[in-house]
């Protein structure tokens, strides 16, 4: 089955393209396609009207674990949105190569690990085991854009 | 025009190569290249001899974001110089993939993206909305090399 | 010399894969292949039965700069056994392209570049120059998985 099969089969929603808050500008590219690559920036969690959505803050002392790994999984969401658009189909993804995960946590919160699994197990239950697989870091930092609390880039390969 | 040209036009002045602070080694590459790729290291905001420059610290507690900016637009230079010196000419660079921004950040300071956008809009008015569009992350993060408040990393496609 | 040669050598010990703590999901691959390049995740220090080793924390208030220093190295090996064992043989590795430093490190610390400097050396010394050498990022964050005190991942070209 197609991955754009499994996602219609799964009721799975990808959000349209964000709806940046009022004044500020975003002067890149969500996915910079080139060549064999799709580079995709650092994507936050969206509601379906696009918008950032929260819970705000670190982890865990302002969002609890389980909103995080919520967070996350919406990240992927909006980033899986963004390569629709830029590929017109994600069945042009030949090869996950590698996830970059940023969670905005308090000193000491030793389960960014944990915070980035869901990113992991929807990419791996969409794209399958060989084109799914990725290499990932989970760093744990003091601020995101927004103050979102997870932060998820991606390198991509894709064919014509 | 190209991208020399218009450098040479614009007035703007690149670095030259890092001077480290007596007794620090930096066994790495400032830009990588192999193959068809330039791999930049993290750069920060250098005078023009080649000297680190402040203000060093924390956006916004001890460096506001209009410094932090500047300091961000002085870290793209810096890496143009040292693109220049492995390229030999700028007019080598077919295409802007990724920029990874890191900004020295107190926690809660939600504005990392606008402190990175000078260095988003001087690469793409230097190379244009084709050859310079990339994606990018803005992360907020604890510390930073001699405690500057922004280091810009790039991943670059290149011609012979 | 090759690699490996030099490896056996030196007396140096590739830790086996990671024992990782009980509950802990990986759905992530610690060397993703693909094509002519090899994506390393984030790898922390590992004892040489592959369980996770301290000190934990961050630098300097719970961990030194000569620990973390240590943490690095451990890593790099760490990541040199993954490496190996994807691979089959360290000899396949055609160049390094850039390493991705992250050190768990107190506001302040100015010395992430030195913490780094270990791996950087051990790559460059059992690979050379010119296929050891790569672009670098040093940045300080606020907690690694595990509250490691320094994680590493990297971009490799690999040939057949």
């Amino acid at each position: 089955m197609s991955v754009e099969q499994l996602l219609a089969e799964s009721g799975l929603k990808l959000p349209p393209a964000v709806q940046a808050p009022p004044g500020l500008e975003l002067p890149f590219a969500w996915v910079r396609l080139h060549g064999n690559r799709a580079y995709a920036s650092g994507h936050g969690a969206l509601g379906l009207d696009g918008a950032p959505v929260g819970p705000y803050g670190r982890v865990p002392s302002q969002v609890t674990l389980e909103e995080a790994q919520e967070s996350a999984r919406l990240s992927t969401l909006s980033l899986l949105g963004d390569l629709r658009r830029a590929l017109g189909n994600l069945d042009r993804i030949a090869a996950w190569l590698s996830i970059s995960g940023f969670v905005n946590a308090d000193p000491g919160f030793p389960g960014t690990t944990r915070v980035l699994n869901p990113c992991s197990e929807l990419v791996l239950s969409l794209f399958g085991s060989e084109v799914g697989a990725h290499a990932r870091t989970a760093i744990g930092v003091t601020v995101l854009p927004l103050d979102l609390p997870v932060i998820i880039a991606a390198e991509i390969e894709i064919t014509d």
